[in-house]
Formats: structure tokens, sequence, C-alpha cells
């Protein structure tokens, strides 16, 4: 390894990403400085929230501006480390962006053992969505025995894991996801009750007839016609954590009117409904916890998970591009090098 | 007192109610069963939550159906008991209704002491909306000291409490109302550190300018243009305790577009909002609590209240309009009898 390949923002996307919307790169190897680690990219991860970071609106973080790398975790080999903590060969995870090689401070790592799970995990139900699923699912929602449990992008990576937990809590798990494959296997592999395909007509009657004693938890992973389908159906004192929206992530312009702001804030009102936002860098202190059970659940065959795998960092932008789609099935991971 | 006077919802009004929304009758004076207890009416509370009850959506408990009397909490002297914990010349307070007199069970009923503070203020800020006001505050939102919080309909009868409350705990407390006149005495009186005409032109600009470390907590009770202004002031982790939208009760139809929802969905998510509906009634166990705490602190001369008395139960129905158009200045309530 002597050079390093990177995906940079070329230019901020109106609407829609394109291939346009990003460059490759080629650039010199980094030198580790004082306390860093250099690690050659095995795995990078690929999650909708990364559509907010190349938008001009505000984020919750410093987004890409035009000219820079693409930020995103990655799971690395360590080639040369100038940290006492970690040695060549060790496997780490960090946010080495969409690149082929990073170097990082060595307390921006954790170190993941390849023996525990495959090392591709700490991206998915081990890593960043998994431990959003378990923030949102066990900390906020709490889902109780013969609860109703809904969730959009029931097969990805964060809803997956979110449907599974609520199941293991005894909850009535109504999935929502894009085609009958997708559909099937929450079913067969995942274990939900029910799986509604979003793009088949009369979601909003499917959904009645799937929740008969209506909707106590709705994980807001998606917005659009999904959330216009549930709010009818939000039992008193349901809960809402808002972990994501990726139904309007490419959207320029606000749907049409009316504006039915003031019908949500009367729902909240009326049946005292609990929204709140989470973003998982907040819920750091919980990780171990996290780590430990569903790292346990996953070994005991409890907890079931499906990667889409797409081959070559050049085809990132692709694979980016159809995630914000719903193309691609189980967590979207980017296979760097062997 | 041989016979009773009651106002009853004459027919559903479209958009504001009118004086035709509302018929005044003559009935027999009712004999009170077994364990009932008869009081003459001497105070009837109106409070925006009855345009809700004769509204034709769906609310969170049963409505007023035309012909029927219109409800409301009233504070009465009993004149006859059939109940043992209760005598005559005693006062209390309980829902009879927008009637001169009423007859309800002794167990429906909570004894008022004359000497404590005046009876009236059982319908006020010792009364649901104050404890509204409490748990809206203080087992909701919790403002901490040094934090900014806001909230419309200042001062009405929740805001008047609600943001007394949050002075109290060191917040500053910017209020928004009607008029300059309602401005003054949310300061001068109420201790607010600012308060914003919403008449005025500008007020983003001046709410802006008066949270300049942004807004932690906003108690809604109000919805359109005050919720507009303060929602992109709103810092990471807001409260956002929803109480009430009397701006929207007269509506017949939603604003016009854009659909703003996932704009609101957007800043939960991004700004980790935390909002939540809140129904009083759901929270009787905390009563005793709110009513040793604001008693004490009435006492202390650490809280104060305006009333805004209309008289004759006749004046009901003026009133009450007049209420869900702000021209109200204080509590509102209705002398029914001396």
């Amino acid at each position: 390894m002597t050079t390093c390949r990177e995906i940079r923002l070329r230019e901020r996307p109106t609407g829609a990403p394109t291939l346009e919307t990003f460059e490759l790169v080629e650039t010199p190897l980094p030198t580790p400085g004082d306390g860093e680690v250099l690690c050659r990219t095995l795995w990078l991860s690929l999650d909708p929230y990364m559509r907010g970071r190349i938008s001009a609106a505000k984020g919750y973080t410093r987004g890409v501006e035009p000219g820079e790398p693409m930020v995103g975790e990655c799971v690395g080999e360590i080639v040369e480390s100038r940290h006492p903590k970690f040695e060549p060969g060790e496997f780490v995870v960090g946010g080495g962006g969409w690149r082929s090689c990073f170097a990082l401070p060595g307390t921006a790592l954790r170190k993941i053992d390849p023996k525990a799970a495959p090392i591709s995990t700490a991206l998915g139900i081990l890593g960043m969505p998994g431990f959003t699923a378990w923030v949102g699912t066990m900390e906020m929602a709490k889902p109780k025995a013969g609860e109703t449990v809904v969730l959009g992008a029931a097969t990805g990576a964060v809803g997956a894991v979110a449907g599974q937990l609520a199941k293991l809590e005894g909850a009535h798990v109504v999935g929502i996801a894009g085609g009958p494959e997708k559909c099937r296997w929450a079913i067969d592999e995942l274990g939900f009750d029910i799986c509604l395909d979003r793009r088949e007509p009369d979601l909003e009657t499917k959904l009645a007839a799937a929740c008969p004693n209506g909707i106590d938890v709705y994980i807001e992973l998606v917005g659009g016609a999904v959330t216009d389908a549930v709010l009818p159906l939000l039992n008193t004192h349901a809960r809402i954590p808002v972990i994501g929206g990726i139904a309007h992530y490419n959207a320029e312009e606000l749907p049409p009117g009316p504006d039915r702001t003031p019908l949500l804030m009367r729902q909240i009102l009326v049946k005292r409904l609990k929204l709140e936002g989470m973003i998982i860098t907040d819920h750091g202190a919980r990780r171990p916890f996290f780590e430990a059970r569903v790292g346990a659940l996953l070994q005991s065959g409890r907890l079931h998970y499906k990667q889409d795998v797409v081959d070559g960092l050049e085809n990132a932008p692709e694979a980016f591009i159809g995630l914000l789609e719903g193309k691609n099935f189980g967590k979207l991971l980017v296979k760097v090098a062997d």
C-alpha cells in the first residue's frame, strides 16, 4: 500500500445525489502522527444519515464541504501504530470516511474481536445501526408484552434490529418494507408478526387490519406515507422515538398543503403521545451495555441480520444513491479490501 | 331555590361558537339520590378545553351532544347532602356544568377550605388550570436555573402559573400575550423577564432577541404563529409539553400549505426535541403534592393571580366566545350566585 483512494463530495446535490455528486481521488498514504494509527480499510458502512451531511441545511453536526472526503464508519486492519494500545494486524472500527486507508488517533478507534462475530457486524448489528435500534427500542420506546410496535424500513440496518428486539420483549411487531422479498424475510427470518409492502395500494387499510389493538410504539425511521398511515392508529400514550426520516432526505421542497402540523400537535395532545428525537452519539455511555446484551443475543442465535455487500470503494456512490431509494436489502456495506 | 337554570349546547358550532350555539333552559331542581350532594353554584369556570367538547371531532373524552348541558367545573355551596362526609353550608368543587345548581355523588366532589384561600381559586391557580401548569412545568419540562422558558397565552389561567413556577426555578421566562396591558402585568406582577405582544409585527425577530441563548422549554398552549416563532429558536434537547393549541380550536380547516410536518419531524430528530401531550386527568395521583406546594407558595405571596369575573350564568356563552378570542384578562370565571 503506497497510495490511498478516497471519495470526496464534488458538489452538493439538488434533490437525489447522482454519480456527479462525488469524485474518486488518489491521495498519498497518510503518515500517522504521535498517538495515531494507520489502517487499511476493509469495510465501509453506508448509512442514510450521510445524506444530511452533504445537505446545505444545518444539521446536528458539521457537514461535509465540497472538496472534502465523505464521512463514514469503517472497519480497518492496522498497518502501523504510533499508539501504545494498538498493534499492526489488529482490527478496529472508526470514522475513517469513504477511503481505502485512514489514519486516526487511537482514542477515536475501538478494537474488534474477530472471534466474537464477523468483523463487518461492527458496522451493523453490533455497530452504530444496532446501537441506534437498541436505544430507540429498549431505552426510549420500551415496548411491553402484548403491545403493538410498528416500524418502516423494517429490513434496514436499524429497523431489522429494532423489530427483533421488540419481538423478544413479546410485542406484536408489524413491519413495513419495500417489496415482497423483504417482507417475506422480515417474517420468516426476523420473526415479525406481519410485514406490509409499502409499494402496494391501501397501506392505511392494511395497517389498520394488522394492528387490531392500535399502535403503542412507532419507531420513526422513514416519514412520508408510512407515518401518515400510522398516525391515525396510535393509541393513547403511544411512544414515538424519532430516529430518521429517509422518505424526506432527498426532498428539496416540503410536500403540498394543507399544513398538517396543527393536526399532529392535536394528536400529540389528545392522545398524550410522546415524540422524542434521538441521535446515537448522545448515548455513548450505554454502549458497553448494548454490546454485552446484543452480542450475547447474537451469539445465542436469537438475533438475525442480513448484509448487502457492494464490492469496491469506487462503487460506493452508486450504492449510496440506491440506499436512499430503498434498493438495498439488509445492512449496506462496501467491501473495500479483503 | 326551587328551579335550576342550565346552559345547553343547542347545535355544534361551525368555526367560532356564537350565541346561537347555546341555549339557556330552566329545569326542575334535581333531587339528590343516595350518596349524592345537591349544591347551588357560586362560580363556574370557563376554559378553552370546552371548545373541544362541543366539536364533532373525536377528542380524549366523550363530548357534549346537542341538547345536553355544557360541561364545566364549579364551586358550589352544599344545600342538601345524602353523603355522610358532606354537610349543608360546606363549599365544594366538582364538575357541575354550566348550571346554577347541581347534584353529584359525594365521591366526585372535593371540599374547599374557605379560610385557606378565596374559594374561586379552586377553579384557577389551585384548581385544574394551576394543576395543569404544575404538571406541565415542574413534572414534564423541569426548567433549570438559567434556562430559557417560553410560553404563549402567558397571562391565561395556565400560562400565568407556569411562567411563575419557571421563574421560581431560576429560569429566564419569556411570555407572549395579546396586548400591551397583559404584557405589562406579566412583567410587573408575575415577574416574567420579558413579555411580547403577539399582535405587534415581527414576533419572530423580537422573540429571537428576547432569547439570546435559545429556548430550552416551550410550554405549548397556543400553536399558530407563536409556535412558528418558537420552533427555529429551540435548543438541542428542548422540552415541549403539549398542553393546548387555542389558536386552532375554532379552525374548520387546516392552514394552507406547504405541509410542514416533515420540517417539524426533522427538528425533533436533529435537535433531539421531546414533545409530550398532557391531559391533566391522567395525573390525579400528583394532586395532593401540587396542592401542598402551590398552596404554600400562594399563601407566602410568591405566586400571583388575576381573575376575570363575568356576572351571571346567562353571560357565560358570550364570555366563552371571548375566551377563544383572547378577550379575557386572567382566569375567566362566571359568578353564578353570591
